[in-house]
C-alpha cells in the first residue's frame, strides 16, 4: 500500500475510514446508564438470543473490538497448538493479521491453499492436506478459514459453503467464517436480513461477523455455533484482553445494526456504490465485483492523474489499485469515480 | 464477589458502571470523520507528544481497549517468557486478569510478594528474589510490577517510587505500573496535572494510564518511556488483535481527557467522594482511603441492610464489602452511604 | 543448594550422579543394529503392551529423554492454556523446572496448594480452589498434580491416592503424578512389581515414570491411561523436539528396567540404603524417610564437618542437608554416612 | 514416504538408522562414573573450548537430544514471537519438525523462500522479503536459516555463505544453520577438520552440529557464537525439557567426536559411499550429490524391483527415491546398489 492520503478526500481508500452510522451514535447514547461491567449489562446478555434468532440456529455471540481478535479466538477453539489451519494464500489472518493466528493459536500453523478469486473450494484443499503425510513429523490439518466476502470481494454462493462444510465434516475439520464483510457478501446474495445472513453463513462453525467496517465504531461479534466453543472462547476472550470493561457501549452497536436489518441496508448501500463504480471500469476489472471492493488495473500514471483528481485508494501492486466503497459513499462520487476512470 | 445488582441503584458497585463523560461523547462525535484507519489517523499521532508533555520525559503512548493489554503488551518488553515478573500476591494481574500475562507472555511466571496494602517494597521484592538461585532449574526475575493505586486503593508515593526505581535499577529488572487508577492515585498526591502525574508515576519503564474506569469508554493507554519497547509493543498490539479499525475514537477520548486535566478533575471528584462515605465509617475501614475504593468491615446482616437500602457494592471476602466511588458520584449518595453505615 | 562437589566423594548428592546400570548397557548394545528411526524401532512399539501389563490397564507410554517434558506433556493434555494446575507449593514443576509448564502449556498457571510432606489431599485441593470465583477474571482449575514420591520423600498410600482420584473426578480435573522417584514410593509400598506399581500409581490419568535416576541414563517414560491424550502427546513430543532420532536405545532402558522388576529392585536398594543413613540420624529428620531421600537437621559447623569427610550432598536452607541414596550406593558408605551423623 | 522396512536389509533408508560409533560407546563407558548432574559435570564442561577451538572464533556449545531442538533453542534467540524465520520452502524446520518452531518461537512465522537445490541466496531472501510492507499488519522478518547439507544433499559454498552473511548483517538479520548433515557439507568442502568447520560454517551466528545421523546416539551441539544468546538458551533449554539429569553421556559422545577428527572422516565415509552409488545412476539424479543422500529418478515399478532385492529406501513423491548412506554404509553395499539401478 501507499502512504495513506490527506484528507479530505473522495473516500475510496477504506471503509475503515468511514465514520459510524447515526444509529449506532443513538444506540451508544442511550447505552450511556450505569450498569454492570465487562458483560454483565443488559445489552451483552441479549446477543446469544438475536444471533440464535439472525441465523435460525443456537449460536453464542461474543462482542470483540477487532476481526484480527474475532477469527484467532473463534480458531483457538478448532485447532489445537500442534495443528494447522487451511486458508487461502492471500488470506487475511495470513497476510495482514500481523501474525496474530500465531500468537493465539500458540503456534498452529497456517496452511496455504489457492483458488480463484481467494476463495477456497474442497479441491483446493484437498490439495494442500492430502499430501501432507499422517505422521507427527508434519502439521496436521485441524481447521478450515474462509473469507466470506473474500480478499477479493468475491462472495461464497450458498451450494460452495454448502460443499465446504460437508468435506470438512467428512475430513472433521472446523470451518471458520471471517466475515469482516460479511454482510457485503450477504448483501449480495440478497433476500431478508434472516435469509441473508444463513444462506451467507451456510454450515460453518464459527463466524466472525464484522460490523465496523460496515458503519460500526469499535464492536464485532464472535457467532459461535458450537457451545463448547463458546464457554472456552468467553475465558480466552479475557485472557487475550479483550474483554472490555464497558461492554455494553459494543453490544448497543451489535444490536443497533441487527435492528431491522441495518447491517444488510448499509452493505447493499455500498454494493450499490461498487456497482456504479464498476459501471465505468468493467474492461479493467481484475475481479468480478460482488461485495463493496473494486480491483482495477490502472498504470503508475493513471493512479497518479486520479489523485489529482482527489479520489483516494490504495495502490494493489505495480499495476492496479483498490477501491473501497463503504455505507456513507455518496452514489454522485461512486459514478464520479467510475467516469474519472473511463475517461482515462 | 456476590452476583451484581439489578439497576438503577446507588452505585457504589464499580468505577466501570459508571458513564462516559459528556467531553469524551463530544471528542468522539468531532472525531467522527474520515480518517486514516488503524493509528494512522491525525488523533493517535498526537498522543506521543501529550504524554511526553504531561510526564516531562520522552515517551511513546497506544491506545488500548483494556487495562489488561495495557499491562501486558508492557510486562512483554521487560520480561522474556523464561523470566518472571515479581508482583503483589493480590495483583490484578495476578489475581483478575484470566491468566492474560501467561499468555501475553509465552509463560512467563508470575512472582508474589507480600506488602502492606497492596503494594509493594524494595525488601518485600528481596524477600522473593534473594531466595532465587542464580541457576537455570529457577525462573529468573526480569521485572516488577506494581499498582498505582493499589488493589486496596492505596497511593504510592514519590519517596516509595524513587526506592522502587532505583531497586529495579540496581537489579537490572523492569519496573511497570498497573495504572488503572493512576489519576486517582496522582489526585491523592496533588498539585497540577503535569506535577501529579509525574508524582504518582516516578522513574517507571512503563505504565498503562487507565482511563475507562475514570469517565471514558473504550480508550486505555499504555506509556513507554524506553523507545525500543514502543516499537515491539507497536508490532504486539497488532498481533494481540488490539489494533482496532478506527483507532481515532480511542485517541478522541484519550485527548480529551488530557485536556484541560479533565483526568485529574474526574479523579478528584471521585476521591473527595470516597472521602465523604469514609467520613461516616472511619472504624470500619480495613484500610486508609487514599484513592476511590474503601473497604469495609461490614457483617453479611449488615450488607444486606445496605442492600435493602439500594446501595450496589461487591462483597469483599465474608466480613467485608467494596465500595467504589467514580467520577459521577453525586455527594449526596456518598454522604448517605457513609450515614448508612455509621447508622448500622 | 551450595555449589557442586568434585568427586570422587562419598556420593549422597543426587541419584542423578549415578552411574547407569549394567543391565541397560547391555540393552542399548543389544539394540545398537540397524532399525526404523524415530519411534518406528521394534523396541518402542513394545512399551505400550509392557506398562499395559504392568499397571493392569490400557495405558500408552512413551520415551523421553527428562522428566521435565514428560510432565508437561502430560499436562499439557489435561489443562488448556487458560486453565490451572494445582500442585504443592514446592513441587518440582512449580520450583526446580524453569518454568517448563508455563512453556508447554502455553501460559497455564500453576496454582499452590499447601501440604505436609509436600503432599496434596483433597482438602488441601479444597482449600486453593473453592475460593476461586467461577468467572472468566480468574483462572479456573484444569487439573492436579502430585509427586509420588514428594519432594520430601514421602510416599502417597493407595488410600490417599484412590481419595485425590476420586476428588478430581468429581470436580472433572485431570490427575497427574510426577513420577521422578515413583519406583522408590512403589518399593516402599512393597509387593510385586505389578502389585507395587498399581499401588503406588492409584487412579491417575498420567503418569512421568521415572528411570534415569534409578539407573537409567536418558529415557523416562510418560505413561498415558486416556488413549486421546496419547495421541495428542504423539505430536507434542515431536513438536517439543522430543522425538529422538534413534529412540531404540531409549526403548531398550525402558524395557530392560522393566524386565525381572529390575527398577523395582534398584529402587529398593537405594530406599534400604537410605534407611540405614535414617538409623543413624532419626532424632534430626525433618521428613519420615519412606523413599531414598533424606531431610536432616544440620548446623553449617556440622554439614562441614561431614563435608571435611568426603560426603558430598547438597544443603538444604540454612540448617539442613538433603542426602540422597540410588541404586548402586555401598551399604558401607550409608551406614558410615549415619554414623558420622550421630558421631556429630 | 512408505511405511517403514523390516529388518535387516542394505540400509539406504535413513542415517538415523544406523548403529553408534564404536568409539562414542567407548567414551560413554568411560564416562559412566559419578560425577554432577545436568551440564554440570567435567565433560560437558569442556564443550565451549572444544568447539572455539574447532571454529576458531569465541563460541558456546550446549548438547541436546535432537537437531529439531537445536534448531529451535537457537532460532528463538533471533527471532522475536512477532517475527519471522525466512527459510527454503522445503526446509526440515518447515516441513518435518512437527510446528516445532511455533511451538519454541511462541508463534513466529516460517516464510518460504524457494532456491535450487533447497539452497537460498540473498536473491531468493530477497524475492520474499522486500514485498513484506514495513508495518505492523505484516510480520517483519527477523532471522533467516538454511540448511547445511542442504534437504537435498547441497553444499553451500564458502563464498554462498559469505554473501548470505554479508547480506544478514546488512539487513539486521540472524543467520541460523541447520547442520543436521553439517559433518557431510563439511566432508565435501575438504581439508582438515578444522578447516572443513571453518568452511561449512561460514559467518553464521548460530549451528545446530548434528552428531546422531553421523555415528551418535542422542546428541546434537547447539553452538552459539553470540554470548547473549547462549546465556538465554541455557534457559530456554530446560524450560523446553532439554536439560537432561545425566549431560555426561552426551557430552561424552560429542567429544568423542571432536576428537582426531572423527565427525569428519565418518562423514567423508558416507559421502564416498554415495559417490559409490551415484556412479551407477548419474543420468537419474536428480541433484548432485554433494553429501550422503541421492535423489533418484525411479517409477514405481523399478522402486518394487529394488526392494525385492533388499534395498531399503524411502519413497520421494511419485516418481523419485532417496537413498542415505551413513558412517557405516559398506563400500561393496554401496556398489551393489549403483549397479543394481544401473542394472533396472
Amino acid at each position: 500500500m501507499t502512504p495513506a492520503q490527506t484528507f479530505p478526500f473522495k473516500p475510496f481508500l477504506s471503509d475503515n475510514a468511514a465514520p459510524v452510522h447515526p444509529r449506532l451514535w443513538e444506540a451508544m447514547r442511550k447505552a450511556d446508564e450505569p450498569d454492570n461491567p465487562y458483560d454483565g449489562d443488559a445489552l451483552s446478555a441479549e446477543l446469544d438470543a438475536a444471533f440464535t434468532a439472525l441465523f435460525g440456529r443456537e449460536c453464542a455471540a461474543l462482542w470483540v473490538a477487532t476481526g484480527t481478535a474475532a477469527n484467532c479466538l473463534a480458531l483457538a477453539t478448532m485447532c489445537a497448538p500442534h495443528g494447522g489451519v487451511v486458508c487461502h494464500r492471500e488470506a487475511h489472518i495470513e497476510v495482514d493479521e500481523g501474525g496474530a493466528p500465531g500468537f493465539f493459536l500458540h503456534g498452529a500453523k497456517l496452511m496455504h491453499a489457492d483458488g480463484e478469486g481467494a476463495k477456497l473450494t474442497p479441491e483446493s484443499v484437498v490439495a494442500v492436506i492430502d499430501p501432507i503425510r499422517n505422521d507427527v513429523h508434519q502439521v496436521q490439518p485441524h481447521a478450515i478459514a474462509i473469507t466470506q466476502a473474500s480478499e477479493y470481494g468475491r462472495a461464497y454462493s450458498p451450494a460452495e459453503l454448502a460443499a465446504l462444510g460437508a468435506f470438512a465434516k467428512e475430513r472433521r475439520l472446523g470451518l471458520h467464517m471471517d466475515g469482516a464483510r460479511f454482510a457485503n457478501a450477504a448483501a449480495h446474495l440478497g433476500g431478508s436480513p434472516d435469509a441473508a445472513a444463513r444462506a451467507a453463513s451456510g454450515p460453518v462453525d464459527s463466524l466472525a461477523f464484522g460490523f465496523i467496517k460496515n458503519g460500526g465504531m469499535g464492536a464485532e461479534a464472535v457467532v459461535l455455533f458450537d457451545p463448547e466453543a463458546a464457554s472456552q472462547v468467553r475465558y480466552r476472550r479475557k485472557r487475550a484482553g479483550h474483554l472490555q470493561c464497558k461492554g455494553r457501549y459494543l453490544a448497543a452497536q451489535i444490536l443497533a445494526m441487527l435492528d431491522d436489518g441495518l447491517w444488510l441496508a448499509n452493505a447493499a448501500h455500498a454494493n450499490a456504490a461498487a456497482q456504479e463504480v464498476a459501471a465505468g471500469c468493467a474492461d479493467r476489472l481484475l475481479h468480478p465485483v460482488e461485495a463493496n471492493e473494486l480491483f482495477v488495473h490502472l498504470t503508475e500514471a493513471e493512479r497518479a492523474a486520479l489523485r489529482a483528481q482527489d479520489f483516494a485508494f490504495y495502490d494493489w501492486g505495480a499495476n492496479s489499485a483498490r477501491f473501497v466503497t463503504a455505507w456513507n459513499t455518496r452514489p454522485e462520487d461512486a459514478q464520479a469515480l467510475g467516469k474519472a476512470i473511463a475517461a482515462l
